[in-house]
């Protein structure tokens, strides 16, 4: 089997270049890395990158662990997260929570085992204690943690603000919002606060359902709406801010077959703006856009930021601005 | 550190016992499992599973190639494919292509330098014999390579057939297909065939439209959908079987704004019912199931059977049913 002398032999160049060329680090000229790559080619040249990074100590590998990778918002995210740490010759890993404590605990069991360099958390059913046992990075997304592990979210506050402002400004008096579930302590939970701060501020009538734990279909959430929210409920008001854009959508679905007008009698906005809000054409949802693209190679570049500081400086948390959309349901 | 032997003497069994929690293989109670868990916690071992890959050849990681993890097909399929290989213990690694076989090609490097037992390979662009030259077991979706790499797929043929008889039923006399690109061999164009057959059968005038590769945004098909039929065009024909129901979606929303009534003027049956059409509440599309669930299964299955079969076995090929949703644009 060739070896790296081997490559650097057939390439014409020094060992340590084809070691830059196969870690994608330092400066290369494309001719060089032309040059390397084509005699890799050439010798059929495989490195066992599980060696070396047993003996590294760095496996180039990690890991993102979210509640339901098939869920318009996270399967954007791991896209992003997969495409930026690819750039970089990180290698991701991917495990489905279900928002399970014990599988959440099993995959970080898994990917510490398994030696990765770092854990992007989007799924947060665990006790805040067990992440700060794990001996290794870990960037949480929409959660404080602790001071060790730096956040990345997007501007839950402000999204919360401009949405129920949005509402107030076009003459809206009774609002409602569906928030997620606020028992857990996460970040989207300031969209809540946001919305009652606002509409106090402006003296507008306001209420709160809470929402459960996100089963993330689009059934479970027409079950959630039709058997928490009656037709003569859905009535008394004229604004509805949605702590995500599937809910949001039932909501606008159960309006209309109850006969309430959207927008001129009922305006509803959500809150996400993902692959699904993106292609859905009747209605366009009015909805807060986080940013997955810019969200998702944050949290790569902080993670491997992390990875990578040998003096374990200090990473700070990152807010993420959100935008919004001005659809056809307000 | 604690090792395996410490973690058997807490527990109070065998080593081989702990080993076969730790590997998910053979019988084990309930009681034994709980008793050696319960061990490793309370030791907080944490076996080294890189240095154990690398000592038994055998890395329990599995790679999987999708165009676009983020598309709701690909997005479903990933979550059934990494849950039922985690059940087994497998990781699995994930890897966009976009659809650009330089990308492509570097992925299978990039997986067989860290040592997976096999791939599940979704993107063909590459040339058959590429795929031919990799040393580990690789399955594939919707594409038939070589004998030595089973294919998972739905019944395409069957999908297409059913929804050409579901138009023709329903008396439409003028059919459109809008086909993916043909120049690939794969399976999905099989789809194609069916509905050549079967319209021909029947003696119903047909023409096809082959789309360009899947950009899979509801603004590519938008585009592709305006720019490739004039609305006097689309006014000949009765009813369309769209590849994919991101295109039918276009279509529909495009037959509306050009007054065209849908289903009673025209009938428009589209394929994959994914989570985005699972979501889709107005209109609900008709359309032809592939089971992502099912599917998803299949390919781990097949790939795990190739991994643990030490003799190399045959492994078959698998078609997956498919099934007629019907909803309202028929």
């Amino acid at each position: 089997m060739a070896s790296i002398k081997d490559v650097a032999k057939e390439a014409g160049v020094a060992v340590a270049t084809v070691s830059r060329v196969m870690n994608n680090r330092g400066y290369i000229s494309k001719e060089t890395r032309k040059k390397v790559e084509k005699a890799m080619d050439a010798l059929d040249y495989h490195p066992n990158q599980i060696a070396r990074a047993l003996q590294k100590n760095q496996s180039f590998f990690i890991g993102i662990i979210v509640p339901d990778s098939n869920h318009p918002f996270f399967s954007d995210l791991i896209k992003y997260v997969e495409m930026s740490a690819n750039e970089k010759n990180y290698k991701l890993l991917i495990c489905n929570s279900l928002d399970d404590p014990k599988k959440e605990a099993n995959y970080i069991s898994m990917l510490r085992q398994n030696q990765v360099d770092g854990i992007i958390m989007c799924s947060h059913t665990m006790n805040i204690e067990s992440y700060k046992k794990v001996p290794f990075p870990i960037v949480s997304f929409d959660r404080f943690i602790s001071s060790n592990i730096p956040c990345v979210g997007s501007d839950n506050y402000r999204g919360g603000e401009l949405a129920t402002e949005h509402l107030i400004q076009l003459g809206c008096k009774r609002l409602l919002h569906i928030s997620g579930p606020l028992d857990l302590d996460i970040l989207a939970n300031r969209r809540r606060d946001a919305f009652v701060i606002t509409s106090m501020k402006h003296g507008v009538t306001y209420d709160i359902i809470e929402g459960a734990h996100n089963k993330l279909t689009f059934d479970y959430f027409w079950s959630f709406v039709t058997e928490n929210i009656s037709p003569a409920q859905l009535r008394e008001y004229d604004g509805v801010f949605c702590s995500n854009d599937i809910v949001a959508y039932a909501l606008y679905i159960y309006a209309e077959q109850q006969g309430i007008r959207v927008p001129e009698q009922l305006k509803i906005i959500g809150y996400d703006y993902h692959s699904f809000t993106r292609m859905l054409q009747s209605p366009k949802l009015t909805t807060i856009m986080q940013p997955s693209d810019r969200i998702g190679v944050m949290l790569t570049n902080t993670l491997l930021q992390m990875i990578e500081s040998a003096d374990g400086e200090l990473i700070n948390n990152t807010t993420v601005d959100v935008t919004l959309i001005k659809g056809e349901t307000t």
